[in-house]
């Protein structure tokens, strides 16, 4: 397996650093169990954080979205920062300043290139539309048309790294014994069961992939 | 009421326009229904975009977080954009590139001024710690070393827009008749049972605010 995510040095975490993890399994476990992402650019007049569909493959990232086309205003690549964020539970500690919360998240520095080739953003459009479920195969295909008017952008996964908060409040050793409560509230991601469009025509049957979603888990693997 | 958000330039939708809201009543029902923000600053290296605590007063939202530390190295004001977005559902359309998320989002972009009054930063504290439930009167009160460990950022949110999508997918006229399947997927994110700290003290009682919160929508309002 080639894929792999040396840490830099401006992905190396300064702070919370038991929480850091730069192992690729673990980045890709997180990205894996997201669902959607924040990417940051930087623009003339400041910062700007969109939240944009995402898709894996080996060791890159792609993203897509209406706003890919403003981000990209400037020219083919541009720095970007994707961060992939799951929220696990509420921690509520003893003192309030230990209050926190359970997660998984994953921070992305790198350059966004966008793929112009037909035939790789095809590609790339199938692995972001499949991300949360296996969808495309079963919709009609895309034509040309369809193609151009999209963009699609992919940044390496070079400079990434996962952050995993898990488990109880952790209070200073003084407070354990005092009389207050602490604990998590779990909190849970979840599909509901599917609904068809209503404007649906009558005996068009669900695609498989969609039915599979129907009350599972959407974000697995919590700790 | 004098809480407002006038669009300016920068925060005026280029694309979507017609899901962008710009009345505060939008902005304020996204903020109350989130959990928390993603923010994005720039750096001498690039943007980076971290996930943070938020609390909502008056015109403003105030951030929290081990990272402001990091972001507020350079001085006592940054530019910085907050992003708060809740996935509400996964829209499958007949055409892939028609597939999309029904979501609920605001982006405020401005200024974050550091809040360095101890008094003002006691009552921003609560504020954010009690974003989710009212959490912080049944904790330890925090000593004025605790204050002094950790830093808060205020941003007025006199440049932010909602942008909500909900419902069925929107396929081409020409497609509406085809055999493919079409509709929404809907996400539901829940509050679990609590559950107390393997080290929790015997006969401890659970604070009200927190029992509350277990079996709850963690996102309501939604369309």
């Amino acid at each position: 397996m080639t894929n792999h995510s040396a840490p830099s040095e401006r992905t190396t975490l300064k702070r919370g650093v038991d929480r850091g993890r730069y192992a690729p399994d673990d980045v890709r476990a997180v990205l894996d169990a997201g669902l959607f992402a924040h990417v940051g650019v930087t623009t003339p007049d400041g910062p700007i954080v969109l939240p944009m569909a995402y898709g894996v493959r080996g060791n890159e990232i792609l993203i897509h979205g209406g706003v890919a086309n403003a981000m990209m205003r400037a020219g083919r690549s541009t720095d970007v920062c994707v961060t992939v964020s799951i929220l696990d539970g509420l921690v509520v500690a003893r003192t309030p300043l230990h209050n926190s919360v359970n997660y998984r998240s994953v921070v992305i520095r790198g350059e966004a290139t966008r793929i112009d080739d037909d035939d790789e953003k095809m590609a790339a459009l199938k692995t972001i539309n499949d991300h949360i479920a296996p969808i495309w195969d079963t919709a009609m295909p895309p034509t040309d048309a369809d193609l151009r008017q999209t963009m699609v952008l992919t940044v390496p996964l070079t400079e990434s790294s996962a952050k995993v908060r898990s488990g109880d409040p952790i209070d200073e050793p003084d407070v354990m014994e005092s009389d207050y409560w602490a604990g998590v509230v779990p909190l849970h991601t979840a599909w509901g069961e599917p609904q068809p469009s209503a404007n649906l025509r009558h005996g068009i049957e669900r695609p498989a992939a969609v039915s599979a979603l129907g009350g599972t888990n959407a974000h697995p693997g919590a700790e």
